[in-house]
């Protein structure tokens, strides 16, 4: 069997983005897009959509354009879009909460398994998913049995640290962190930030461009 | 005056975490930084790095480094990073609490200058930077009065696209969306969405790829 390529980060950000506007047009029932459209709808160009696409073999035919089913099964498969992921997440506070009720999250296959918090009051309450929040000194146990592959963290910064060293203790590969605040990184586990302030500098920057080209 | 040249989104996204990576750096004493130890802290190459803080002009010397104050200086500059950005939030459930006390935005210098929300319980309420939660039909009003430069909509996907539409014909020039939805593009706006999942997909292939290379 060949192996799937190995595909850099900015590019598999793209190829999700994607995804959720193939997954859109395809809910409207639409069932061929160009490179173009694609491109437009992602605020990129068709040359671009084009080389990120061909990580996923030839599929566009000239003048026509890609097949929209056969383009979002090959997507999902190379991601890993096509099977279920099983999450938990550590500080159920407004931005833990809302993470748990995002619809996306849901869609895609990210399942919130459980969910921890440092504050007693919280212990045992249940969310609206279901799952009960659990005291940190459960983690380990619970990663292990519920076999949790991918670790939130929406702590306040200056709990993230300790956090995060408990879930790689306890076995977790993968962690998504929301805290602003740098984590160390540590082998045996991949350490994502979530930084808000990202996209709104790039608006900021656009806005003050256009400011000055008044 | 020599206009400042036109940056591509990826490449700002990319400068707006050595920004943040400086910040650190120089918080804890640091002067000089070399693209490879930037590149390191970014998970990005060098290359990468130099190319990107090329758009700056010149500052790095061979063999010693980027001087750090000096570069902070310049990408505050060029982003518009050392000014203060005027912000209004739509839909103050969960997300919008925990985006509004996000500590991050404050210091980079992104203000919420007011909110709002179509749930009369919560008109009036003031949150904890002091802001009162005002209803939808005041916004035309107070995001003229205000000045506000930037929209942020948290709220349920079936009333963002209203929401956005209120925006824009309140004048708002930039929208930050939130909602697990894709909204119409509208000249004179630019929408940006942020999208959770996107990060997750990202961590979701590469945890494939070492299951299948196990």
């Amino acid at each position: 069997m060949v192996k799937n390529p190995k595909i850099p980060s900015a590019t598999l950000e793209r190829i999700s983005l994607y995804l959720r506007f193939l997954e859109e047009l395809k809910a409207r029932g639409d069932t061929v897009v160009s490179s173009m459209r694609l491109a437009t709808l992602c605020r990129t160009n068709s040359a671009q959509v084009r080389k990120d696409l061909s990580y996923f073999g030839e599929f566009g035919v000239r003048g026509i354009g890609y097949d929209i089913d056969e383009l979002i099964k090959n997507i999902k498969r190379i991601l890993g879009a096509d099977r279920e992921w099983r999450l938990c997440i550590v500080g159920i506070g407004n931005l833990g909460s809302a993470l748990i009720g995002n619809e996306n999250f849901r869609k895609r296959g990210y399942r919130f398994i459980s969910a921890f918090d440092i504050d007693p009051e919280k212990h045992g309450k249940e969310l609206p998913n279901g799952v009960k929040i659990q005291p940190l000194s459960e983690l380990k146990e619970t990663v292990k049995r519920d076999e949790i592959q991918i670790g939130l963290i929406t702590t306040p910064p200056s709990e993230a640290q300790k956090v995060a060293d408990i879930l790689i203790d306890a076995g977790i590969g993968m962690i998504l962190n929301f805290s602003p605040i740098q984590l160390r990184q540590r082998a045996g586990c991949i350490i994502e930030n979530v930084d808000f302030t990202v996209k709104l500098d790039n608006l900021a920057y656009h806005l003050k461009e256009l400011e000055e080209n008044r």
